[in-house]
């Protein structure tokens, strides 16, 4: 039997991916952060399907990643913000934009640069550091369980370690 | 009319979300950082429908993410290893894990804690840096036209800014 949902992994990724981890979601946050707030807008943009959207939308509300308000008070129009915690996920949309510069697009070839407002620079690329700031790879790091972790994923973790590499 | 490819599109973000924006693709990521490689440890691991599995996996091979190579040399059974490029997707994946470390789990009920090998501290969270080291939101940055951008995009740049948040 192959599961369909999720949510009942004890993995933040597993859930981050329930969550996210669907092309139009990505770039519906694309489009919040440009600033883009209403469904015409979003539609307009992205040329997308208006049940996709709305389902797309109603999905990020029900999860805390946008809030939706009213255009002005009293009127049956909306616009969609996002939260803090769908703020936070901006290292996620930055980090695969820059994958798609370099991967995709090759060096030079970026249809767009990130500049920070307040130099006009580009930005750094977003990468995993060490607290002594020294960029990792994944063979540099390894999973331990978290505090309160449940007994029975402290127990797997000490049975079944992932490969060293 | 809507679209159900995004690989048209002059923007990095779009052409990333196309390629790794769907769940099962994440999760078989995530394993692959881990160290599983075959077919079969997908399978058991994800518990994915095997369908799902063959489709995302030839998909990851077809765009450079995965390199599938006979276990050993003449043998019918594959393994499939992360490319370079597969290799630098290490943030997205961290990212979208740290914040369901704190949006999905919240303080200290992360199930598991990325640790650096070489110190054992758990890692930084991955965020967007400015040359000088700022972190930066999304308020902070803008976006310019790259180095080689097409006539047209440049000239919707000139035409219509993004907002000003």
């Amino acid at each position: 039997m192959s599961r369909t949902s999720l949510e009942h992994w004890q993995c933040s990724l597993a859930r981050s991916a329930d969550i996210v981890g669907d092309k139009w979601t990505l770039m519906i946050l694309r489009d919040a952060f440009f600033g883009l707030s209403t469904f015409s807008q979003f539609q307009k943009n992205l040329q997308i399907a208006r049940n996709v959207l709305s389902d797309r939308l109603d999905k990020l509300v029900q999860y805390g990643i946008l809030r939706r308000e009213p255009v002005r008070p009293g009127v049956e129009r909306y616009r969609y913000q996002l939260t803090e915690a769908g703020q936070e996920l901006f290292p996620v949309i930055v980090a695969l934009t820059q994958w798609g510069d370099k991967w995709v697009f090759g060096a030079q070839g970026e249809p767009l640069v990130l500049v920070d407002r307040e130099k006009g620079a580009p930005v750094q690329a977003v990468g995993l550091q060490a607290r002594d700031g020294r960029y990792l790879r994944a063979a540099d790091v390894t999973f331990v369980p978290g505090p309160n972790a449940p007994a029975e994923l402290v127990a797997r973790y000490a049975r079944q370690r992932p490969p060293e590499r």
